[in-house]
Protein backbone atom coordinates (compact mmCIF):
# COMPACT_ATOMS: atom_id res chain seq x y z
CA UNK A 1 0.00 0.00 0.00
CA UNK A 2 1.46 3.50 -1.06
CA UNK A 3 1.14 7.12 1.10
CA UNK A 4 0.96 10.05 -0.77
CA UNK A 5 3.69 12.29 0.23
CA UNK A 6 1.17 14.74 1.05
CA UNK A 7 -0.93 12.84 4.04
CA UNK A 8 2.63 14.06 6.17
CA UNK A 9 1.16 17.51 6.24
CA UNK A 10 -2.01 16.60 6.84
CA UNK A 11 -0.91 14.42 9.87
CA UNK A 12 0.67 17.34 11.23
CA UNK A 13 -2.50 19.53 11.15
CA UNK A 14 -4.71 17.02 12.17
CA UNK A 15 -2.52 16.98 16.03
CA UNK A 16 -2.63 20.44 16.35
CA UNK A 17 -6.39 21.01 15.42
CA UNK A 18 -7.79 17.64 16.48
CA UNK A 19 -10.50 18.62 19.50
CA UNK A 20 -13.09 17.04 21.30
CA UNK A 21 -15.85 17.64 19.39
CA UNK A 22 -15.04 15.71 16.34
CA UNK A 23 -19.18 15.20 15.49
CA UNK A 24 -22.14 15.07 16.60
CA UNK A 25 -23.74 11.93 16.65
CA UNK A 26 -27.46 11.49 15.69
CA UNK A 27 -28.22 8.76 18.33
CA UNK A 28 -26.55 8.11 21.35
CA UNK A 29 -25.71 4.86 20.48
CA UNK A 30 -23.65 6.30 17.45
CA UNK A 31 -21.50 8.07 19.62
CA UNK A 32 -21.38 5.13 22.09
CA UNK A 33 -20.05 2.79 18.74
CA UNK A 34 -17.44 5.45 18.28
CA UNK A 35 -15.88 5.94 21.15
CA UNK A 36 -15.67 2.32 21.99
CA UNK A 37 -14.12 1.74 18.53
CA UNK A 38 -11.52 4.34 19.14
CA UNK A 39 -10.22 2.40 22.53
CA UNK A 40 -10.55 -0.85 20.44
CA UNK A 41 -8.24 0.63 17.80
CA UNK A 42 -5.77 1.17 21.12
CA UNK A 43 -6.04 -1.73 22.82
CA UNK A 44 -4.94 -3.72 20.07
CA UNK A 45 -2.07 -1.29 19.19
CA UNK A 46 -1.36 -1.82 23.38
CA UNK A 47 -1.24 -5.18 23.40
CA UNK A 48 1.10 -5.20 20.66
CA UNK A 49 3.90 -2.80 22.91
CA UNK A 50 2.57 -4.77 25.39
CA UNK A 51 3.84 -8.36 24.11
CA UNK A 52 6.95 -6.94 23.45
CA UNK A 53 7.04 -4.92 27.02
CA UNK A 54 7.08 -8.36 28.12
CA UNK A 55 8.95 -10.51 26.26
CA UNK A 56 6.07 -12.65 24.89
CA UNK A 57 7.40 -11.30 21.00
CA UNK A 58 10.61 -10.03 20.06
CA UNK A 59 10.97 -6.28 20.03
CA UNK A 60 10.38 -4.79 16.62
CA UNK A 61 11.46 -1.21 16.66
CA UNK A 62 9.72 -0.14 13.58
CA UNK A 63 6.16 -2.10 14.67
CA UNK A 64 6.61 -0.47 18.03
CA UNK A 65 7.21 2.70 16.82
CA UNK A 66 3.72 2.49 14.08
CA UNK A 67 1.93 1.04 17.35
CA UNK A 68 2.93 3.77 19.49
CA UNK A 69 1.69 6.56 17.11
CA UNK A 70 -1.14 5.09 16.39
CA UNK A 71 -2.05 5.11 19.98
CA UNK A 72 -1.06 8.38 20.01
CA UNK A 73 -3.12 9.64 17.10
CA UNK A 74 -6.28 7.66 17.90
CA UNK A 75 -6.35 8.45 22.06
CA UNK A 76 -7.70 12.08 20.78
CA UNK A 77 -11.13 10.47 19.20
CA UNK A 78 -12.58 8.93 22.39
CA UNK A 79 -13.05 11.78 24.06
CA UNK A 80 -16.02 13.57 21.54
CA UNK A 81 -18.07 10.31 22.08
CA UNK A 82 -18.75 11.15 25.89
CA UNK A 83 -21.26 13.08 25.12
CA UNK A 84 -23.94 13.24 28.15
CA UNK A 85 -26.17 10.93 28.19
CA UNK A 86 -24.53 7.95 26.96
CA UNK A 87 -23.79 5.76 30.42
CA UNK A 88 -26.90 3.88 29.51
CA UNK A 89 -26.90 0.66 26.64
CA UNK A 90 -23.88 -1.27 25.15
CA UNK A 91 -21.43 0.54 27.24
CA UNK A 92 -19.82 -0.02 30.73
CA UNK A 93 -19.35 4.19 31.19
CA UNK A 94 -20.41 5.22 34.62
CA UNK A 95 -22.65 7.89 35.03
CA UNK A 96 -19.52 10.02 37.74
CA UNK A 97 -17.74 10.48 33.72
CA UNK A 98 -20.45 13.38 33.68
CA UNK A 99 -20.58 14.07 37.51
CA UNK A 100 -16.88 14.40 38.35
CA UNK A 101 -16.59 15.29 34.53
CA UNK A 102 -13.47 17.83 35.53
CA UNK A 103 -11.53 14.67 36.95
CA UNK A 104 -12.33 12.57 33.77
CA UNK A 105 -11.33 15.37 31.36
CA UNK A 106 -7.73 15.62 34.04
CA UNK A 107 -7.31 11.39 33.89
CA UNK A 108 -8.18 11.41 29.80
CA UNK A 109 -5.39 14.37 29.29
CA UNK A 110 -3.29 12.13 31.18
CA UNK A 111 -3.98 9.63 29.28
CA UNK A 112 -2.99 11.88 25.93
CA UNK A 113 0.05 13.09 27.48
CA UNK A 114 1.51 9.14 28.48
CA UNK A 115 0.83 8.04 25.03
CA UNK A 116 2.66 10.57 22.97
CA UNK A 117 5.40 10.13 25.12
CA UNK A 118 5.05 6.71 24.99
CA UNK A 119 5.22 7.59 20.97
CA UNK A 120 8.22 9.33 21.37
CA UNK A 121 9.46 6.62 23.24
CA UNK A 122 8.99 3.76 20.87
CA UNK A 123 10.36 6.10 18.20
CA UNK A 124 13.91 6.04 20.10
CA UNK A 125 14.17 1.88 18.65
CA UNK A 126 15.07 1.14 22.39
CA UNK A 127 13.41 -1.79 24.04
CA UNK A 128 14.12 -0.54 27.31
CA UNK A 129 12.92 2.76 26.56
CA UNK A 130 9.80 1.99 25.37
CA UNK A 131 9.80 0.40 28.23
CA UNK A 132 9.92 2.76 30.30
CA UNK A 133 7.03 4.70 29.06
CA UNK A 134 5.07 1.95 28.88
CA UNK A 135 4.05 1.21 31.92
CA UNK A 136 3.38 5.04 32.70
CA UNK A 137 1.14 5.09 29.88
CA UNK A 138 -0.41 1.57 30.67
CA UNK A 139 -1.27 2.99 34.26
CA UNK A 140 -3.72 6.09 32.85
CA UNK A 141 -6.04 3.39 30.76
CA UNK A 142 -5.85 1.72 34.13
CA UNK A 143 -6.49 4.43 36.20
CA UNK A 144 -9.45 5.77 33.97
CA UNK A 145 -10.85 2.30 33.61
CA UNK A 146 -10.84 2.24 37.39
CA UNK A 147 -12.97 4.85 38.07
CA UNK A 148 -15.07 5.78 35.45
CA UNK A 149 -15.75 2.46 34.08
CA UNK A 150 -18.10 -0.33 35.25
CA UNK A 151 -16.70 -4.25 35.94
CA UNK B 1 -7.08 18.91 25.44
CA UNK B 2 -3.56 19.92 24.66
CA UNK B 3 -1.45 18.07 22.36
CA UNK B 4 2.42 17.76 22.47
CA UNK B 5 4.62 19.10 20.30
CA UNK B 6 6.86 16.09 19.39
CA UNK B 7 3.65 14.55 18.11
CA UNK B 8 3.53 16.26 14.79
CA UNK B 9 7.00 14.47 13.80
CA UNK B 10 5.31 11.03 15.18
CA UNK B 11 2.74 11.76 12.51
CA UNK B 12 4.67 12.52 9.82
CA UNK B 13 6.71 9.23 10.73
CA UNK B 14 3.16 7.10 10.88
CA UNK B 15 2.12 8.06 7.70
CA UNK B 16 5.52 6.70 6.16
CA UNK B 17 5.79 3.52 8.21
CA UNK B 18 2.18 2.23 8.51
CA UNK B 19 1.97 -0.98 6.60
CA UNK B 20 -1.04 -3.38 5.94
CA UNK B 21 0.35 -5.78 8.97
CA UNK B 22 0.60 -3.50 12.21
CA UNK B 23 -0.08 -6.50 14.71
CA UNK B 24 -0.70 -10.20 15.18
CA UNK B 25 -4.51 -11.16 16.72
CA UNK B 26 -4.73 -14.03 19.09
CA UNK B 27 -8.02 -14.91 17.83
CA UNK B 28 -10.06 -14.59 14.46
CA UNK B 29 -12.78 -12.39 16.38
CA UNK B 30 -9.97 -10.10 17.80
CA UNK B 31 -8.91 -8.82 13.71
CA UNK B 32 -12.49 -9.16 13.17
CA UNK B 33 -13.23 -6.65 15.77
CA UNK B 34 -10.21 -4.71 15.38
CA UNK B 35 -10.91 -3.75 11.26
CA UNK B 36 -14.43 -3.30 12.06
CA UNK B 37 -13.71 -0.82 14.98
CA UNK B 38 -10.95 1.36 12.40
CA UNK B 39 -14.05 1.48 9.73
CA UNK B 40 -16.51 2.54 12.48
CA UNK B 41 -13.98 5.81 13.22
CA UNK B 42 -14.11 6.26 9.71
CA UNK B 43 -17.75 6.01 8.90
CA UNK B 44 -18.52 8.33 11.65
CA UNK B 45 -16.25 11.11 10.11
CA UNK B 46 -17.55 10.25 6.75
CA UNK B 47 -20.70 10.93 8.31
CA UNK B 48 -19.52 14.73 9.15
CA UNK B 49 -18.10 15.55 5.61
CA UNK B 50 -21.45 13.83 4.11
CA UNK B 51 -23.71 16.11 6.40
CA UNK B 52 -22.04 19.22 4.88
CA UNK B 53 -21.44 17.70 1.23
CA UNK B 54 -25.21 17.29 1.26
CA UNK B 55 -25.90 20.71 3.02
CA UNK B 56 -27.47 19.03 5.73
CA UNK B 57 -25.14 21.26 8.21
CA UNK B 58 -23.78 23.97 7.23
CA UNK B 59 -19.71 23.93 6.02
CA UNK B 60 -16.97 24.08 8.86
CA UNK B 61 -13.86 24.20 7.07
CA UNK B 62 -11.95 23.19 10.52
CA UNK B 63 -14.04 20.29 11.05
CA UNK B 64 -13.72 18.81 7.47
CA UNK B 65 -10.36 19.07 7.71
CA UNK B 66 -10.12 17.63 10.82
CA UNK B 67 -12.29 14.65 10.21
CA UNK B 68 -11.02 14.52 6.60
CA UNK B 69 -7.75 13.55 8.21
CA UNK B 70 -9.10 11.15 10.55
CA UNK B 71 -10.10 9.48 8.19
CA UNK B 72 -6.69 9.70 5.35
CA UNK B 73 -4.90 8.13 8.97
CA UNK B 74 -7.27 5.70 9.91
CA UNK B 75 -7.98 4.20 6.19
CA UNK B 76 -4.54 2.09 6.52
CA UNK B 77 -5.44 0.37 9.78
CA UNK B 78 -7.99 -2.07 8.49
CA UNK B 79 -5.99 -4.13 6.15
CA UNK B 80 -4.23 -5.85 9.07
CA UNK B 81 -7.61 -7.22 10.10
CA UNK B 82 -7.92 -8.77 6.89
CA UNK B 83 -6.20 -12.46 8.00
CA UNK B 84 -7.15 -15.12 6.09
CA UNK B 85 -9.61 -17.32 7.95
CA UNK B 86 -12.25 -14.23 9.04
CA UNK B 87 -14.67 -14.14 6.98
CA UNK B 88 -16.54 -16.20 9.70
CA UNK B 89 -18.11 -14.59 12.75
CA UNK B 90 -19.80 -11.06 13.90
CA UNK B 91 -18.40 -9.91 9.96
CA UNK B 92 -19.70 -9.47 6.15
CA UNK B 93 -16.32 -10.10 4.81
CA UNK B 94 -17.05 -12.45 2.00
CA UNK B 95 -14.74 -14.92 1.07
CA UNK B 96 -13.90 -13.44 -2.05
CA UNK B 97 -11.72 -10.77 0.23
CA UNK B 98 -8.80 -13.97 0.00
CA UNK B 99 -9.87 -15.74 -3.23
CA UNK B 100 -9.61 -12.38 -5.18
CA UNK B 101 -7.40 -11.13 -2.92
CA UNK B 102 -5.35 -9.02 -5.52
CA UNK B 103 -8.61 -7.32 -6.98
CA UNK B 104 -9.32 -6.61 -2.99
CA UNK B 105 -6.34 -5.14 -2.11
CA UNK B 106 -6.34 -3.17 -5.49
CA UNK B 107 -9.74 -1.83 -4.02
CA UNK B 108 -8.20 -1.25 -1.24
CA UNK B 109 -5.40 1.07 -1.81
CA UNK B 110 -7.61 3.07 -4.53
CA UNK B 111 -9.83 4.04 -1.19
CA UNK B 112 -5.97 4.96 0.67
CA UNK B 113 -5.17 7.21 -2.29
CA UNK B 114 -8.86 8.58 -2.98
CA UNK B 115 -9.14 9.35 1.03
CA UNK B 116 -5.38 11.27 0.94
CA UNK B 117 -7.36 13.50 -1.91
CA UNK B 118 -9.82 14.06 0.15
CA UNK B 119 -8.07 15.13 3.18
CA UNK B 120 -5.92 17.52 0.72
CA UNK B 121 -9.11 18.87 -0.77
CA UNK B 122 -10.74 19.47 2.87
CA UNK B 123 -7.68 21.24 3.86
CA UNK B 124 -8.47 24.25 1.18
CA UNK B 125 -11.46 25.11 3.33
CA UNK B 126 -13.56 25.48 0.06
CA UNK B 127 -16.50 23.53 0.33
CA UNK B 128 -17.03 22.90 -3.63
CA UNK B 129 -13.14 21.36 -3.46
CA UNK B 130 -13.93 19.31 -1.02
CA UNK B 131 -17.33 18.25 -2.28
CA UNK B 132 -15.47 17.37 -5.42
CA UNK B 133 -12.78 15.20 -3.88
CA UNK B 134 -16.05 13.49 -1.20
CA UNK B 135 -17.93 11.92 -4.11
CA UNK B 136 -15.07 9.77 -5.29
CA UNK B 137 -13.82 8.67 -1.63
CA UNK B 138 -17.59 7.16 -0.96
CA UNK B 139 -17.17 5.86 -4.30
CA UNK B 140 -14.23 3.80 -3.47
CA UNK B 141 -15.93 2.82 0.03
CA UNK B 142 -19.05 1.44 -2.03
CA UNK B 143 -17.36 -0.28 -4.68
CA UNK B 144 -15.70 -2.42 -2.10
CA UNK B 145 -18.50 -2.66 0.03
CA UNK B 146 -20.62 -4.23 -3.07
CA UNK B 147 -17.94 -6.40 -4.09
CA UNK B 148 -16.62 -7.78 -0.90
CA UNK B 149 -19.19 -7.22 1.56
CA UNK B 150 -22.41 -9.19 2.47
CA UNK B 151 -25.62 -7.73 2.34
Amino acid sequence: MRFPATLAAATAALVLATGASAQNFQKPEDAIKYRRSAMTVMAAHFGVLGAMANGRVPFDAAAASRSADVIALVSHLPAAGFVPGTDKGETRAKPEIWTENAKFKGNYDKMVDAVGKLSVAAKTGNLDTMKAAFGPAANTCKACHDDFRKE
